[in-house]
């Protein structure tokens, strides 16, 4: 299962994506519903891939996906409407098709506090439309590459 | 993180849920969305609970939720629009104020045959509306036993 | 009412999908988010189709959807977690290529008694995936033509 | 249209949100599933409402919602995943207890070229968070004349 690998090395470096969360997000126990953190986690990664210079649209448009097919989350406090959160974006590893990132939310207190809320991690396989796994595009592991190490 | 507990009992006994997949869940890319499938898990739960006689809205009569705390989830092939599917899910383990679900997504290819599609875990912690951790509602716990023997 | 051109014929033959209210159509004012009565009006709509016999696979297989153009909604009361409610599908207009459709949703208060709780129109054209409108299918025409006539 | 009540005046004066069109909105007809625009309208009724100085929140924290009653939606042309939008806000009516908000979503083509994708009206009640209307909260009305007016 997603999640299980104890030795999985954690991000060195994290990029940043500061939003207030939407009023659609949340169920009747007045947090965000737990699948839609996925929806978080999709805005911290577009961010951080077109931060990287590589846009998912990139992707799209050699007819490839990045489909995940492991996910893992732990909430640890709720993210309620109109919390002004940041969700962090890591490499966790990257291997010739697949790839995982972590993301982390956090609320943003003010005067530069922090809270951890949602943990989470997913793996990604690199697919043609027709589900075929492919290896990552050149360009977009050199990019990665030099994220790493940036 | 969530799904790491190798010696996780798996459940012996499940609940199937029949249903087709709306249009609505389905992304881009032909098939559920990853998070739109925590719609398909709830309402496998919402089903067993119900079976089992403790619909959710019982608990919610107590100003009580069944919150998520853990989560994983393992996509394995597609699911996609109109796929006749059946949602099996299953009882992890239980403690005194917490419980972890299994659910497993199978496709039903017609005369008997099923492809095991999603293989998710939820772990939920029974709370207060204020969020206070309390103790599983006794006659919940009660028809569980009868129902993990059964 | 938004959409209420006084001359749409109302439907005169509804066709009925009962169903309970998932958790996760709720949002934070304990009811049903607004443009999520949009997935039970599909979910009837649906319905609809297969109970008359050309469910919207079969446009999808002809590489034709039904795309929404025109959408209005009366929310009059309030839809919640959990609510057994009926949704009624019925048709208002048939052109070439397009249809409108209404849909009804009543809380059912048992005993036979129903409350009507939302109202909607939903104007689409049949188009190919390339977005090209193209007539109805002739099949579907006829089957519509005897719904109407039933 | 729906909702084209002939005598609704046009707002004058228009409050735009600039954004790109996440993945999660997206359905499998490659473009926004028609109930989720929704999202994008609330999107913009935020971003406007935290302009005009009376954020959302400022209502909740009095008890208050703002609840949709009546909704109609023009898809003229698909909105499609990572395009980006002009989402333009604007005051078409308010009385002492309700208001209507109108909603134009425009492709962002470059160069400062606008195509008008999708026209809404939205009418709301202001309510307590017990279901019963009340008047609009008075330091609300007067910054929605300075914006009428500006």
């Amino acid at each position: 299962m997603a999640g299980d690998k104890t030795n999985d090395p954690s991000p060195k470096v994290w990029h940043k994506t500061q939003l207030r969360v939407p009023l659609f997000e949340i169920d009747l126990g007045q947090a965000v519903y737990h699948g839609n953190y996925y929806h978080l986690f999709e805005l911290g990664r577009e961010d951080f891939l077109r931060n990287l210079g590589y846009p998912y649209r990139r992707f799209m448009d050699q007819q490839l996906h990045l489909t995940i097919v492991e996910a893992s989350c732990s909430y640890r406090r709720p993210v309620r409407y109109d919390d002004l959160i940041e969700i962090h974006t890591g490499v966790n590893w990257r291997r010739t098709r697949s790839l995982a990132l972590s993301h982390l939310i956090y609320r943003d207190e003010g005067e530069g506090g922090l809270i951890l809320c949602t943990k989470a991690t997913l793996n990604m396989v690199c697919v043609r439309f027709s589900g075929q796994p492919v290896s990552l595009p050149i360009e977009f592991v050199d990019l990665l590459k030099g994220w790493d190490s940036g």
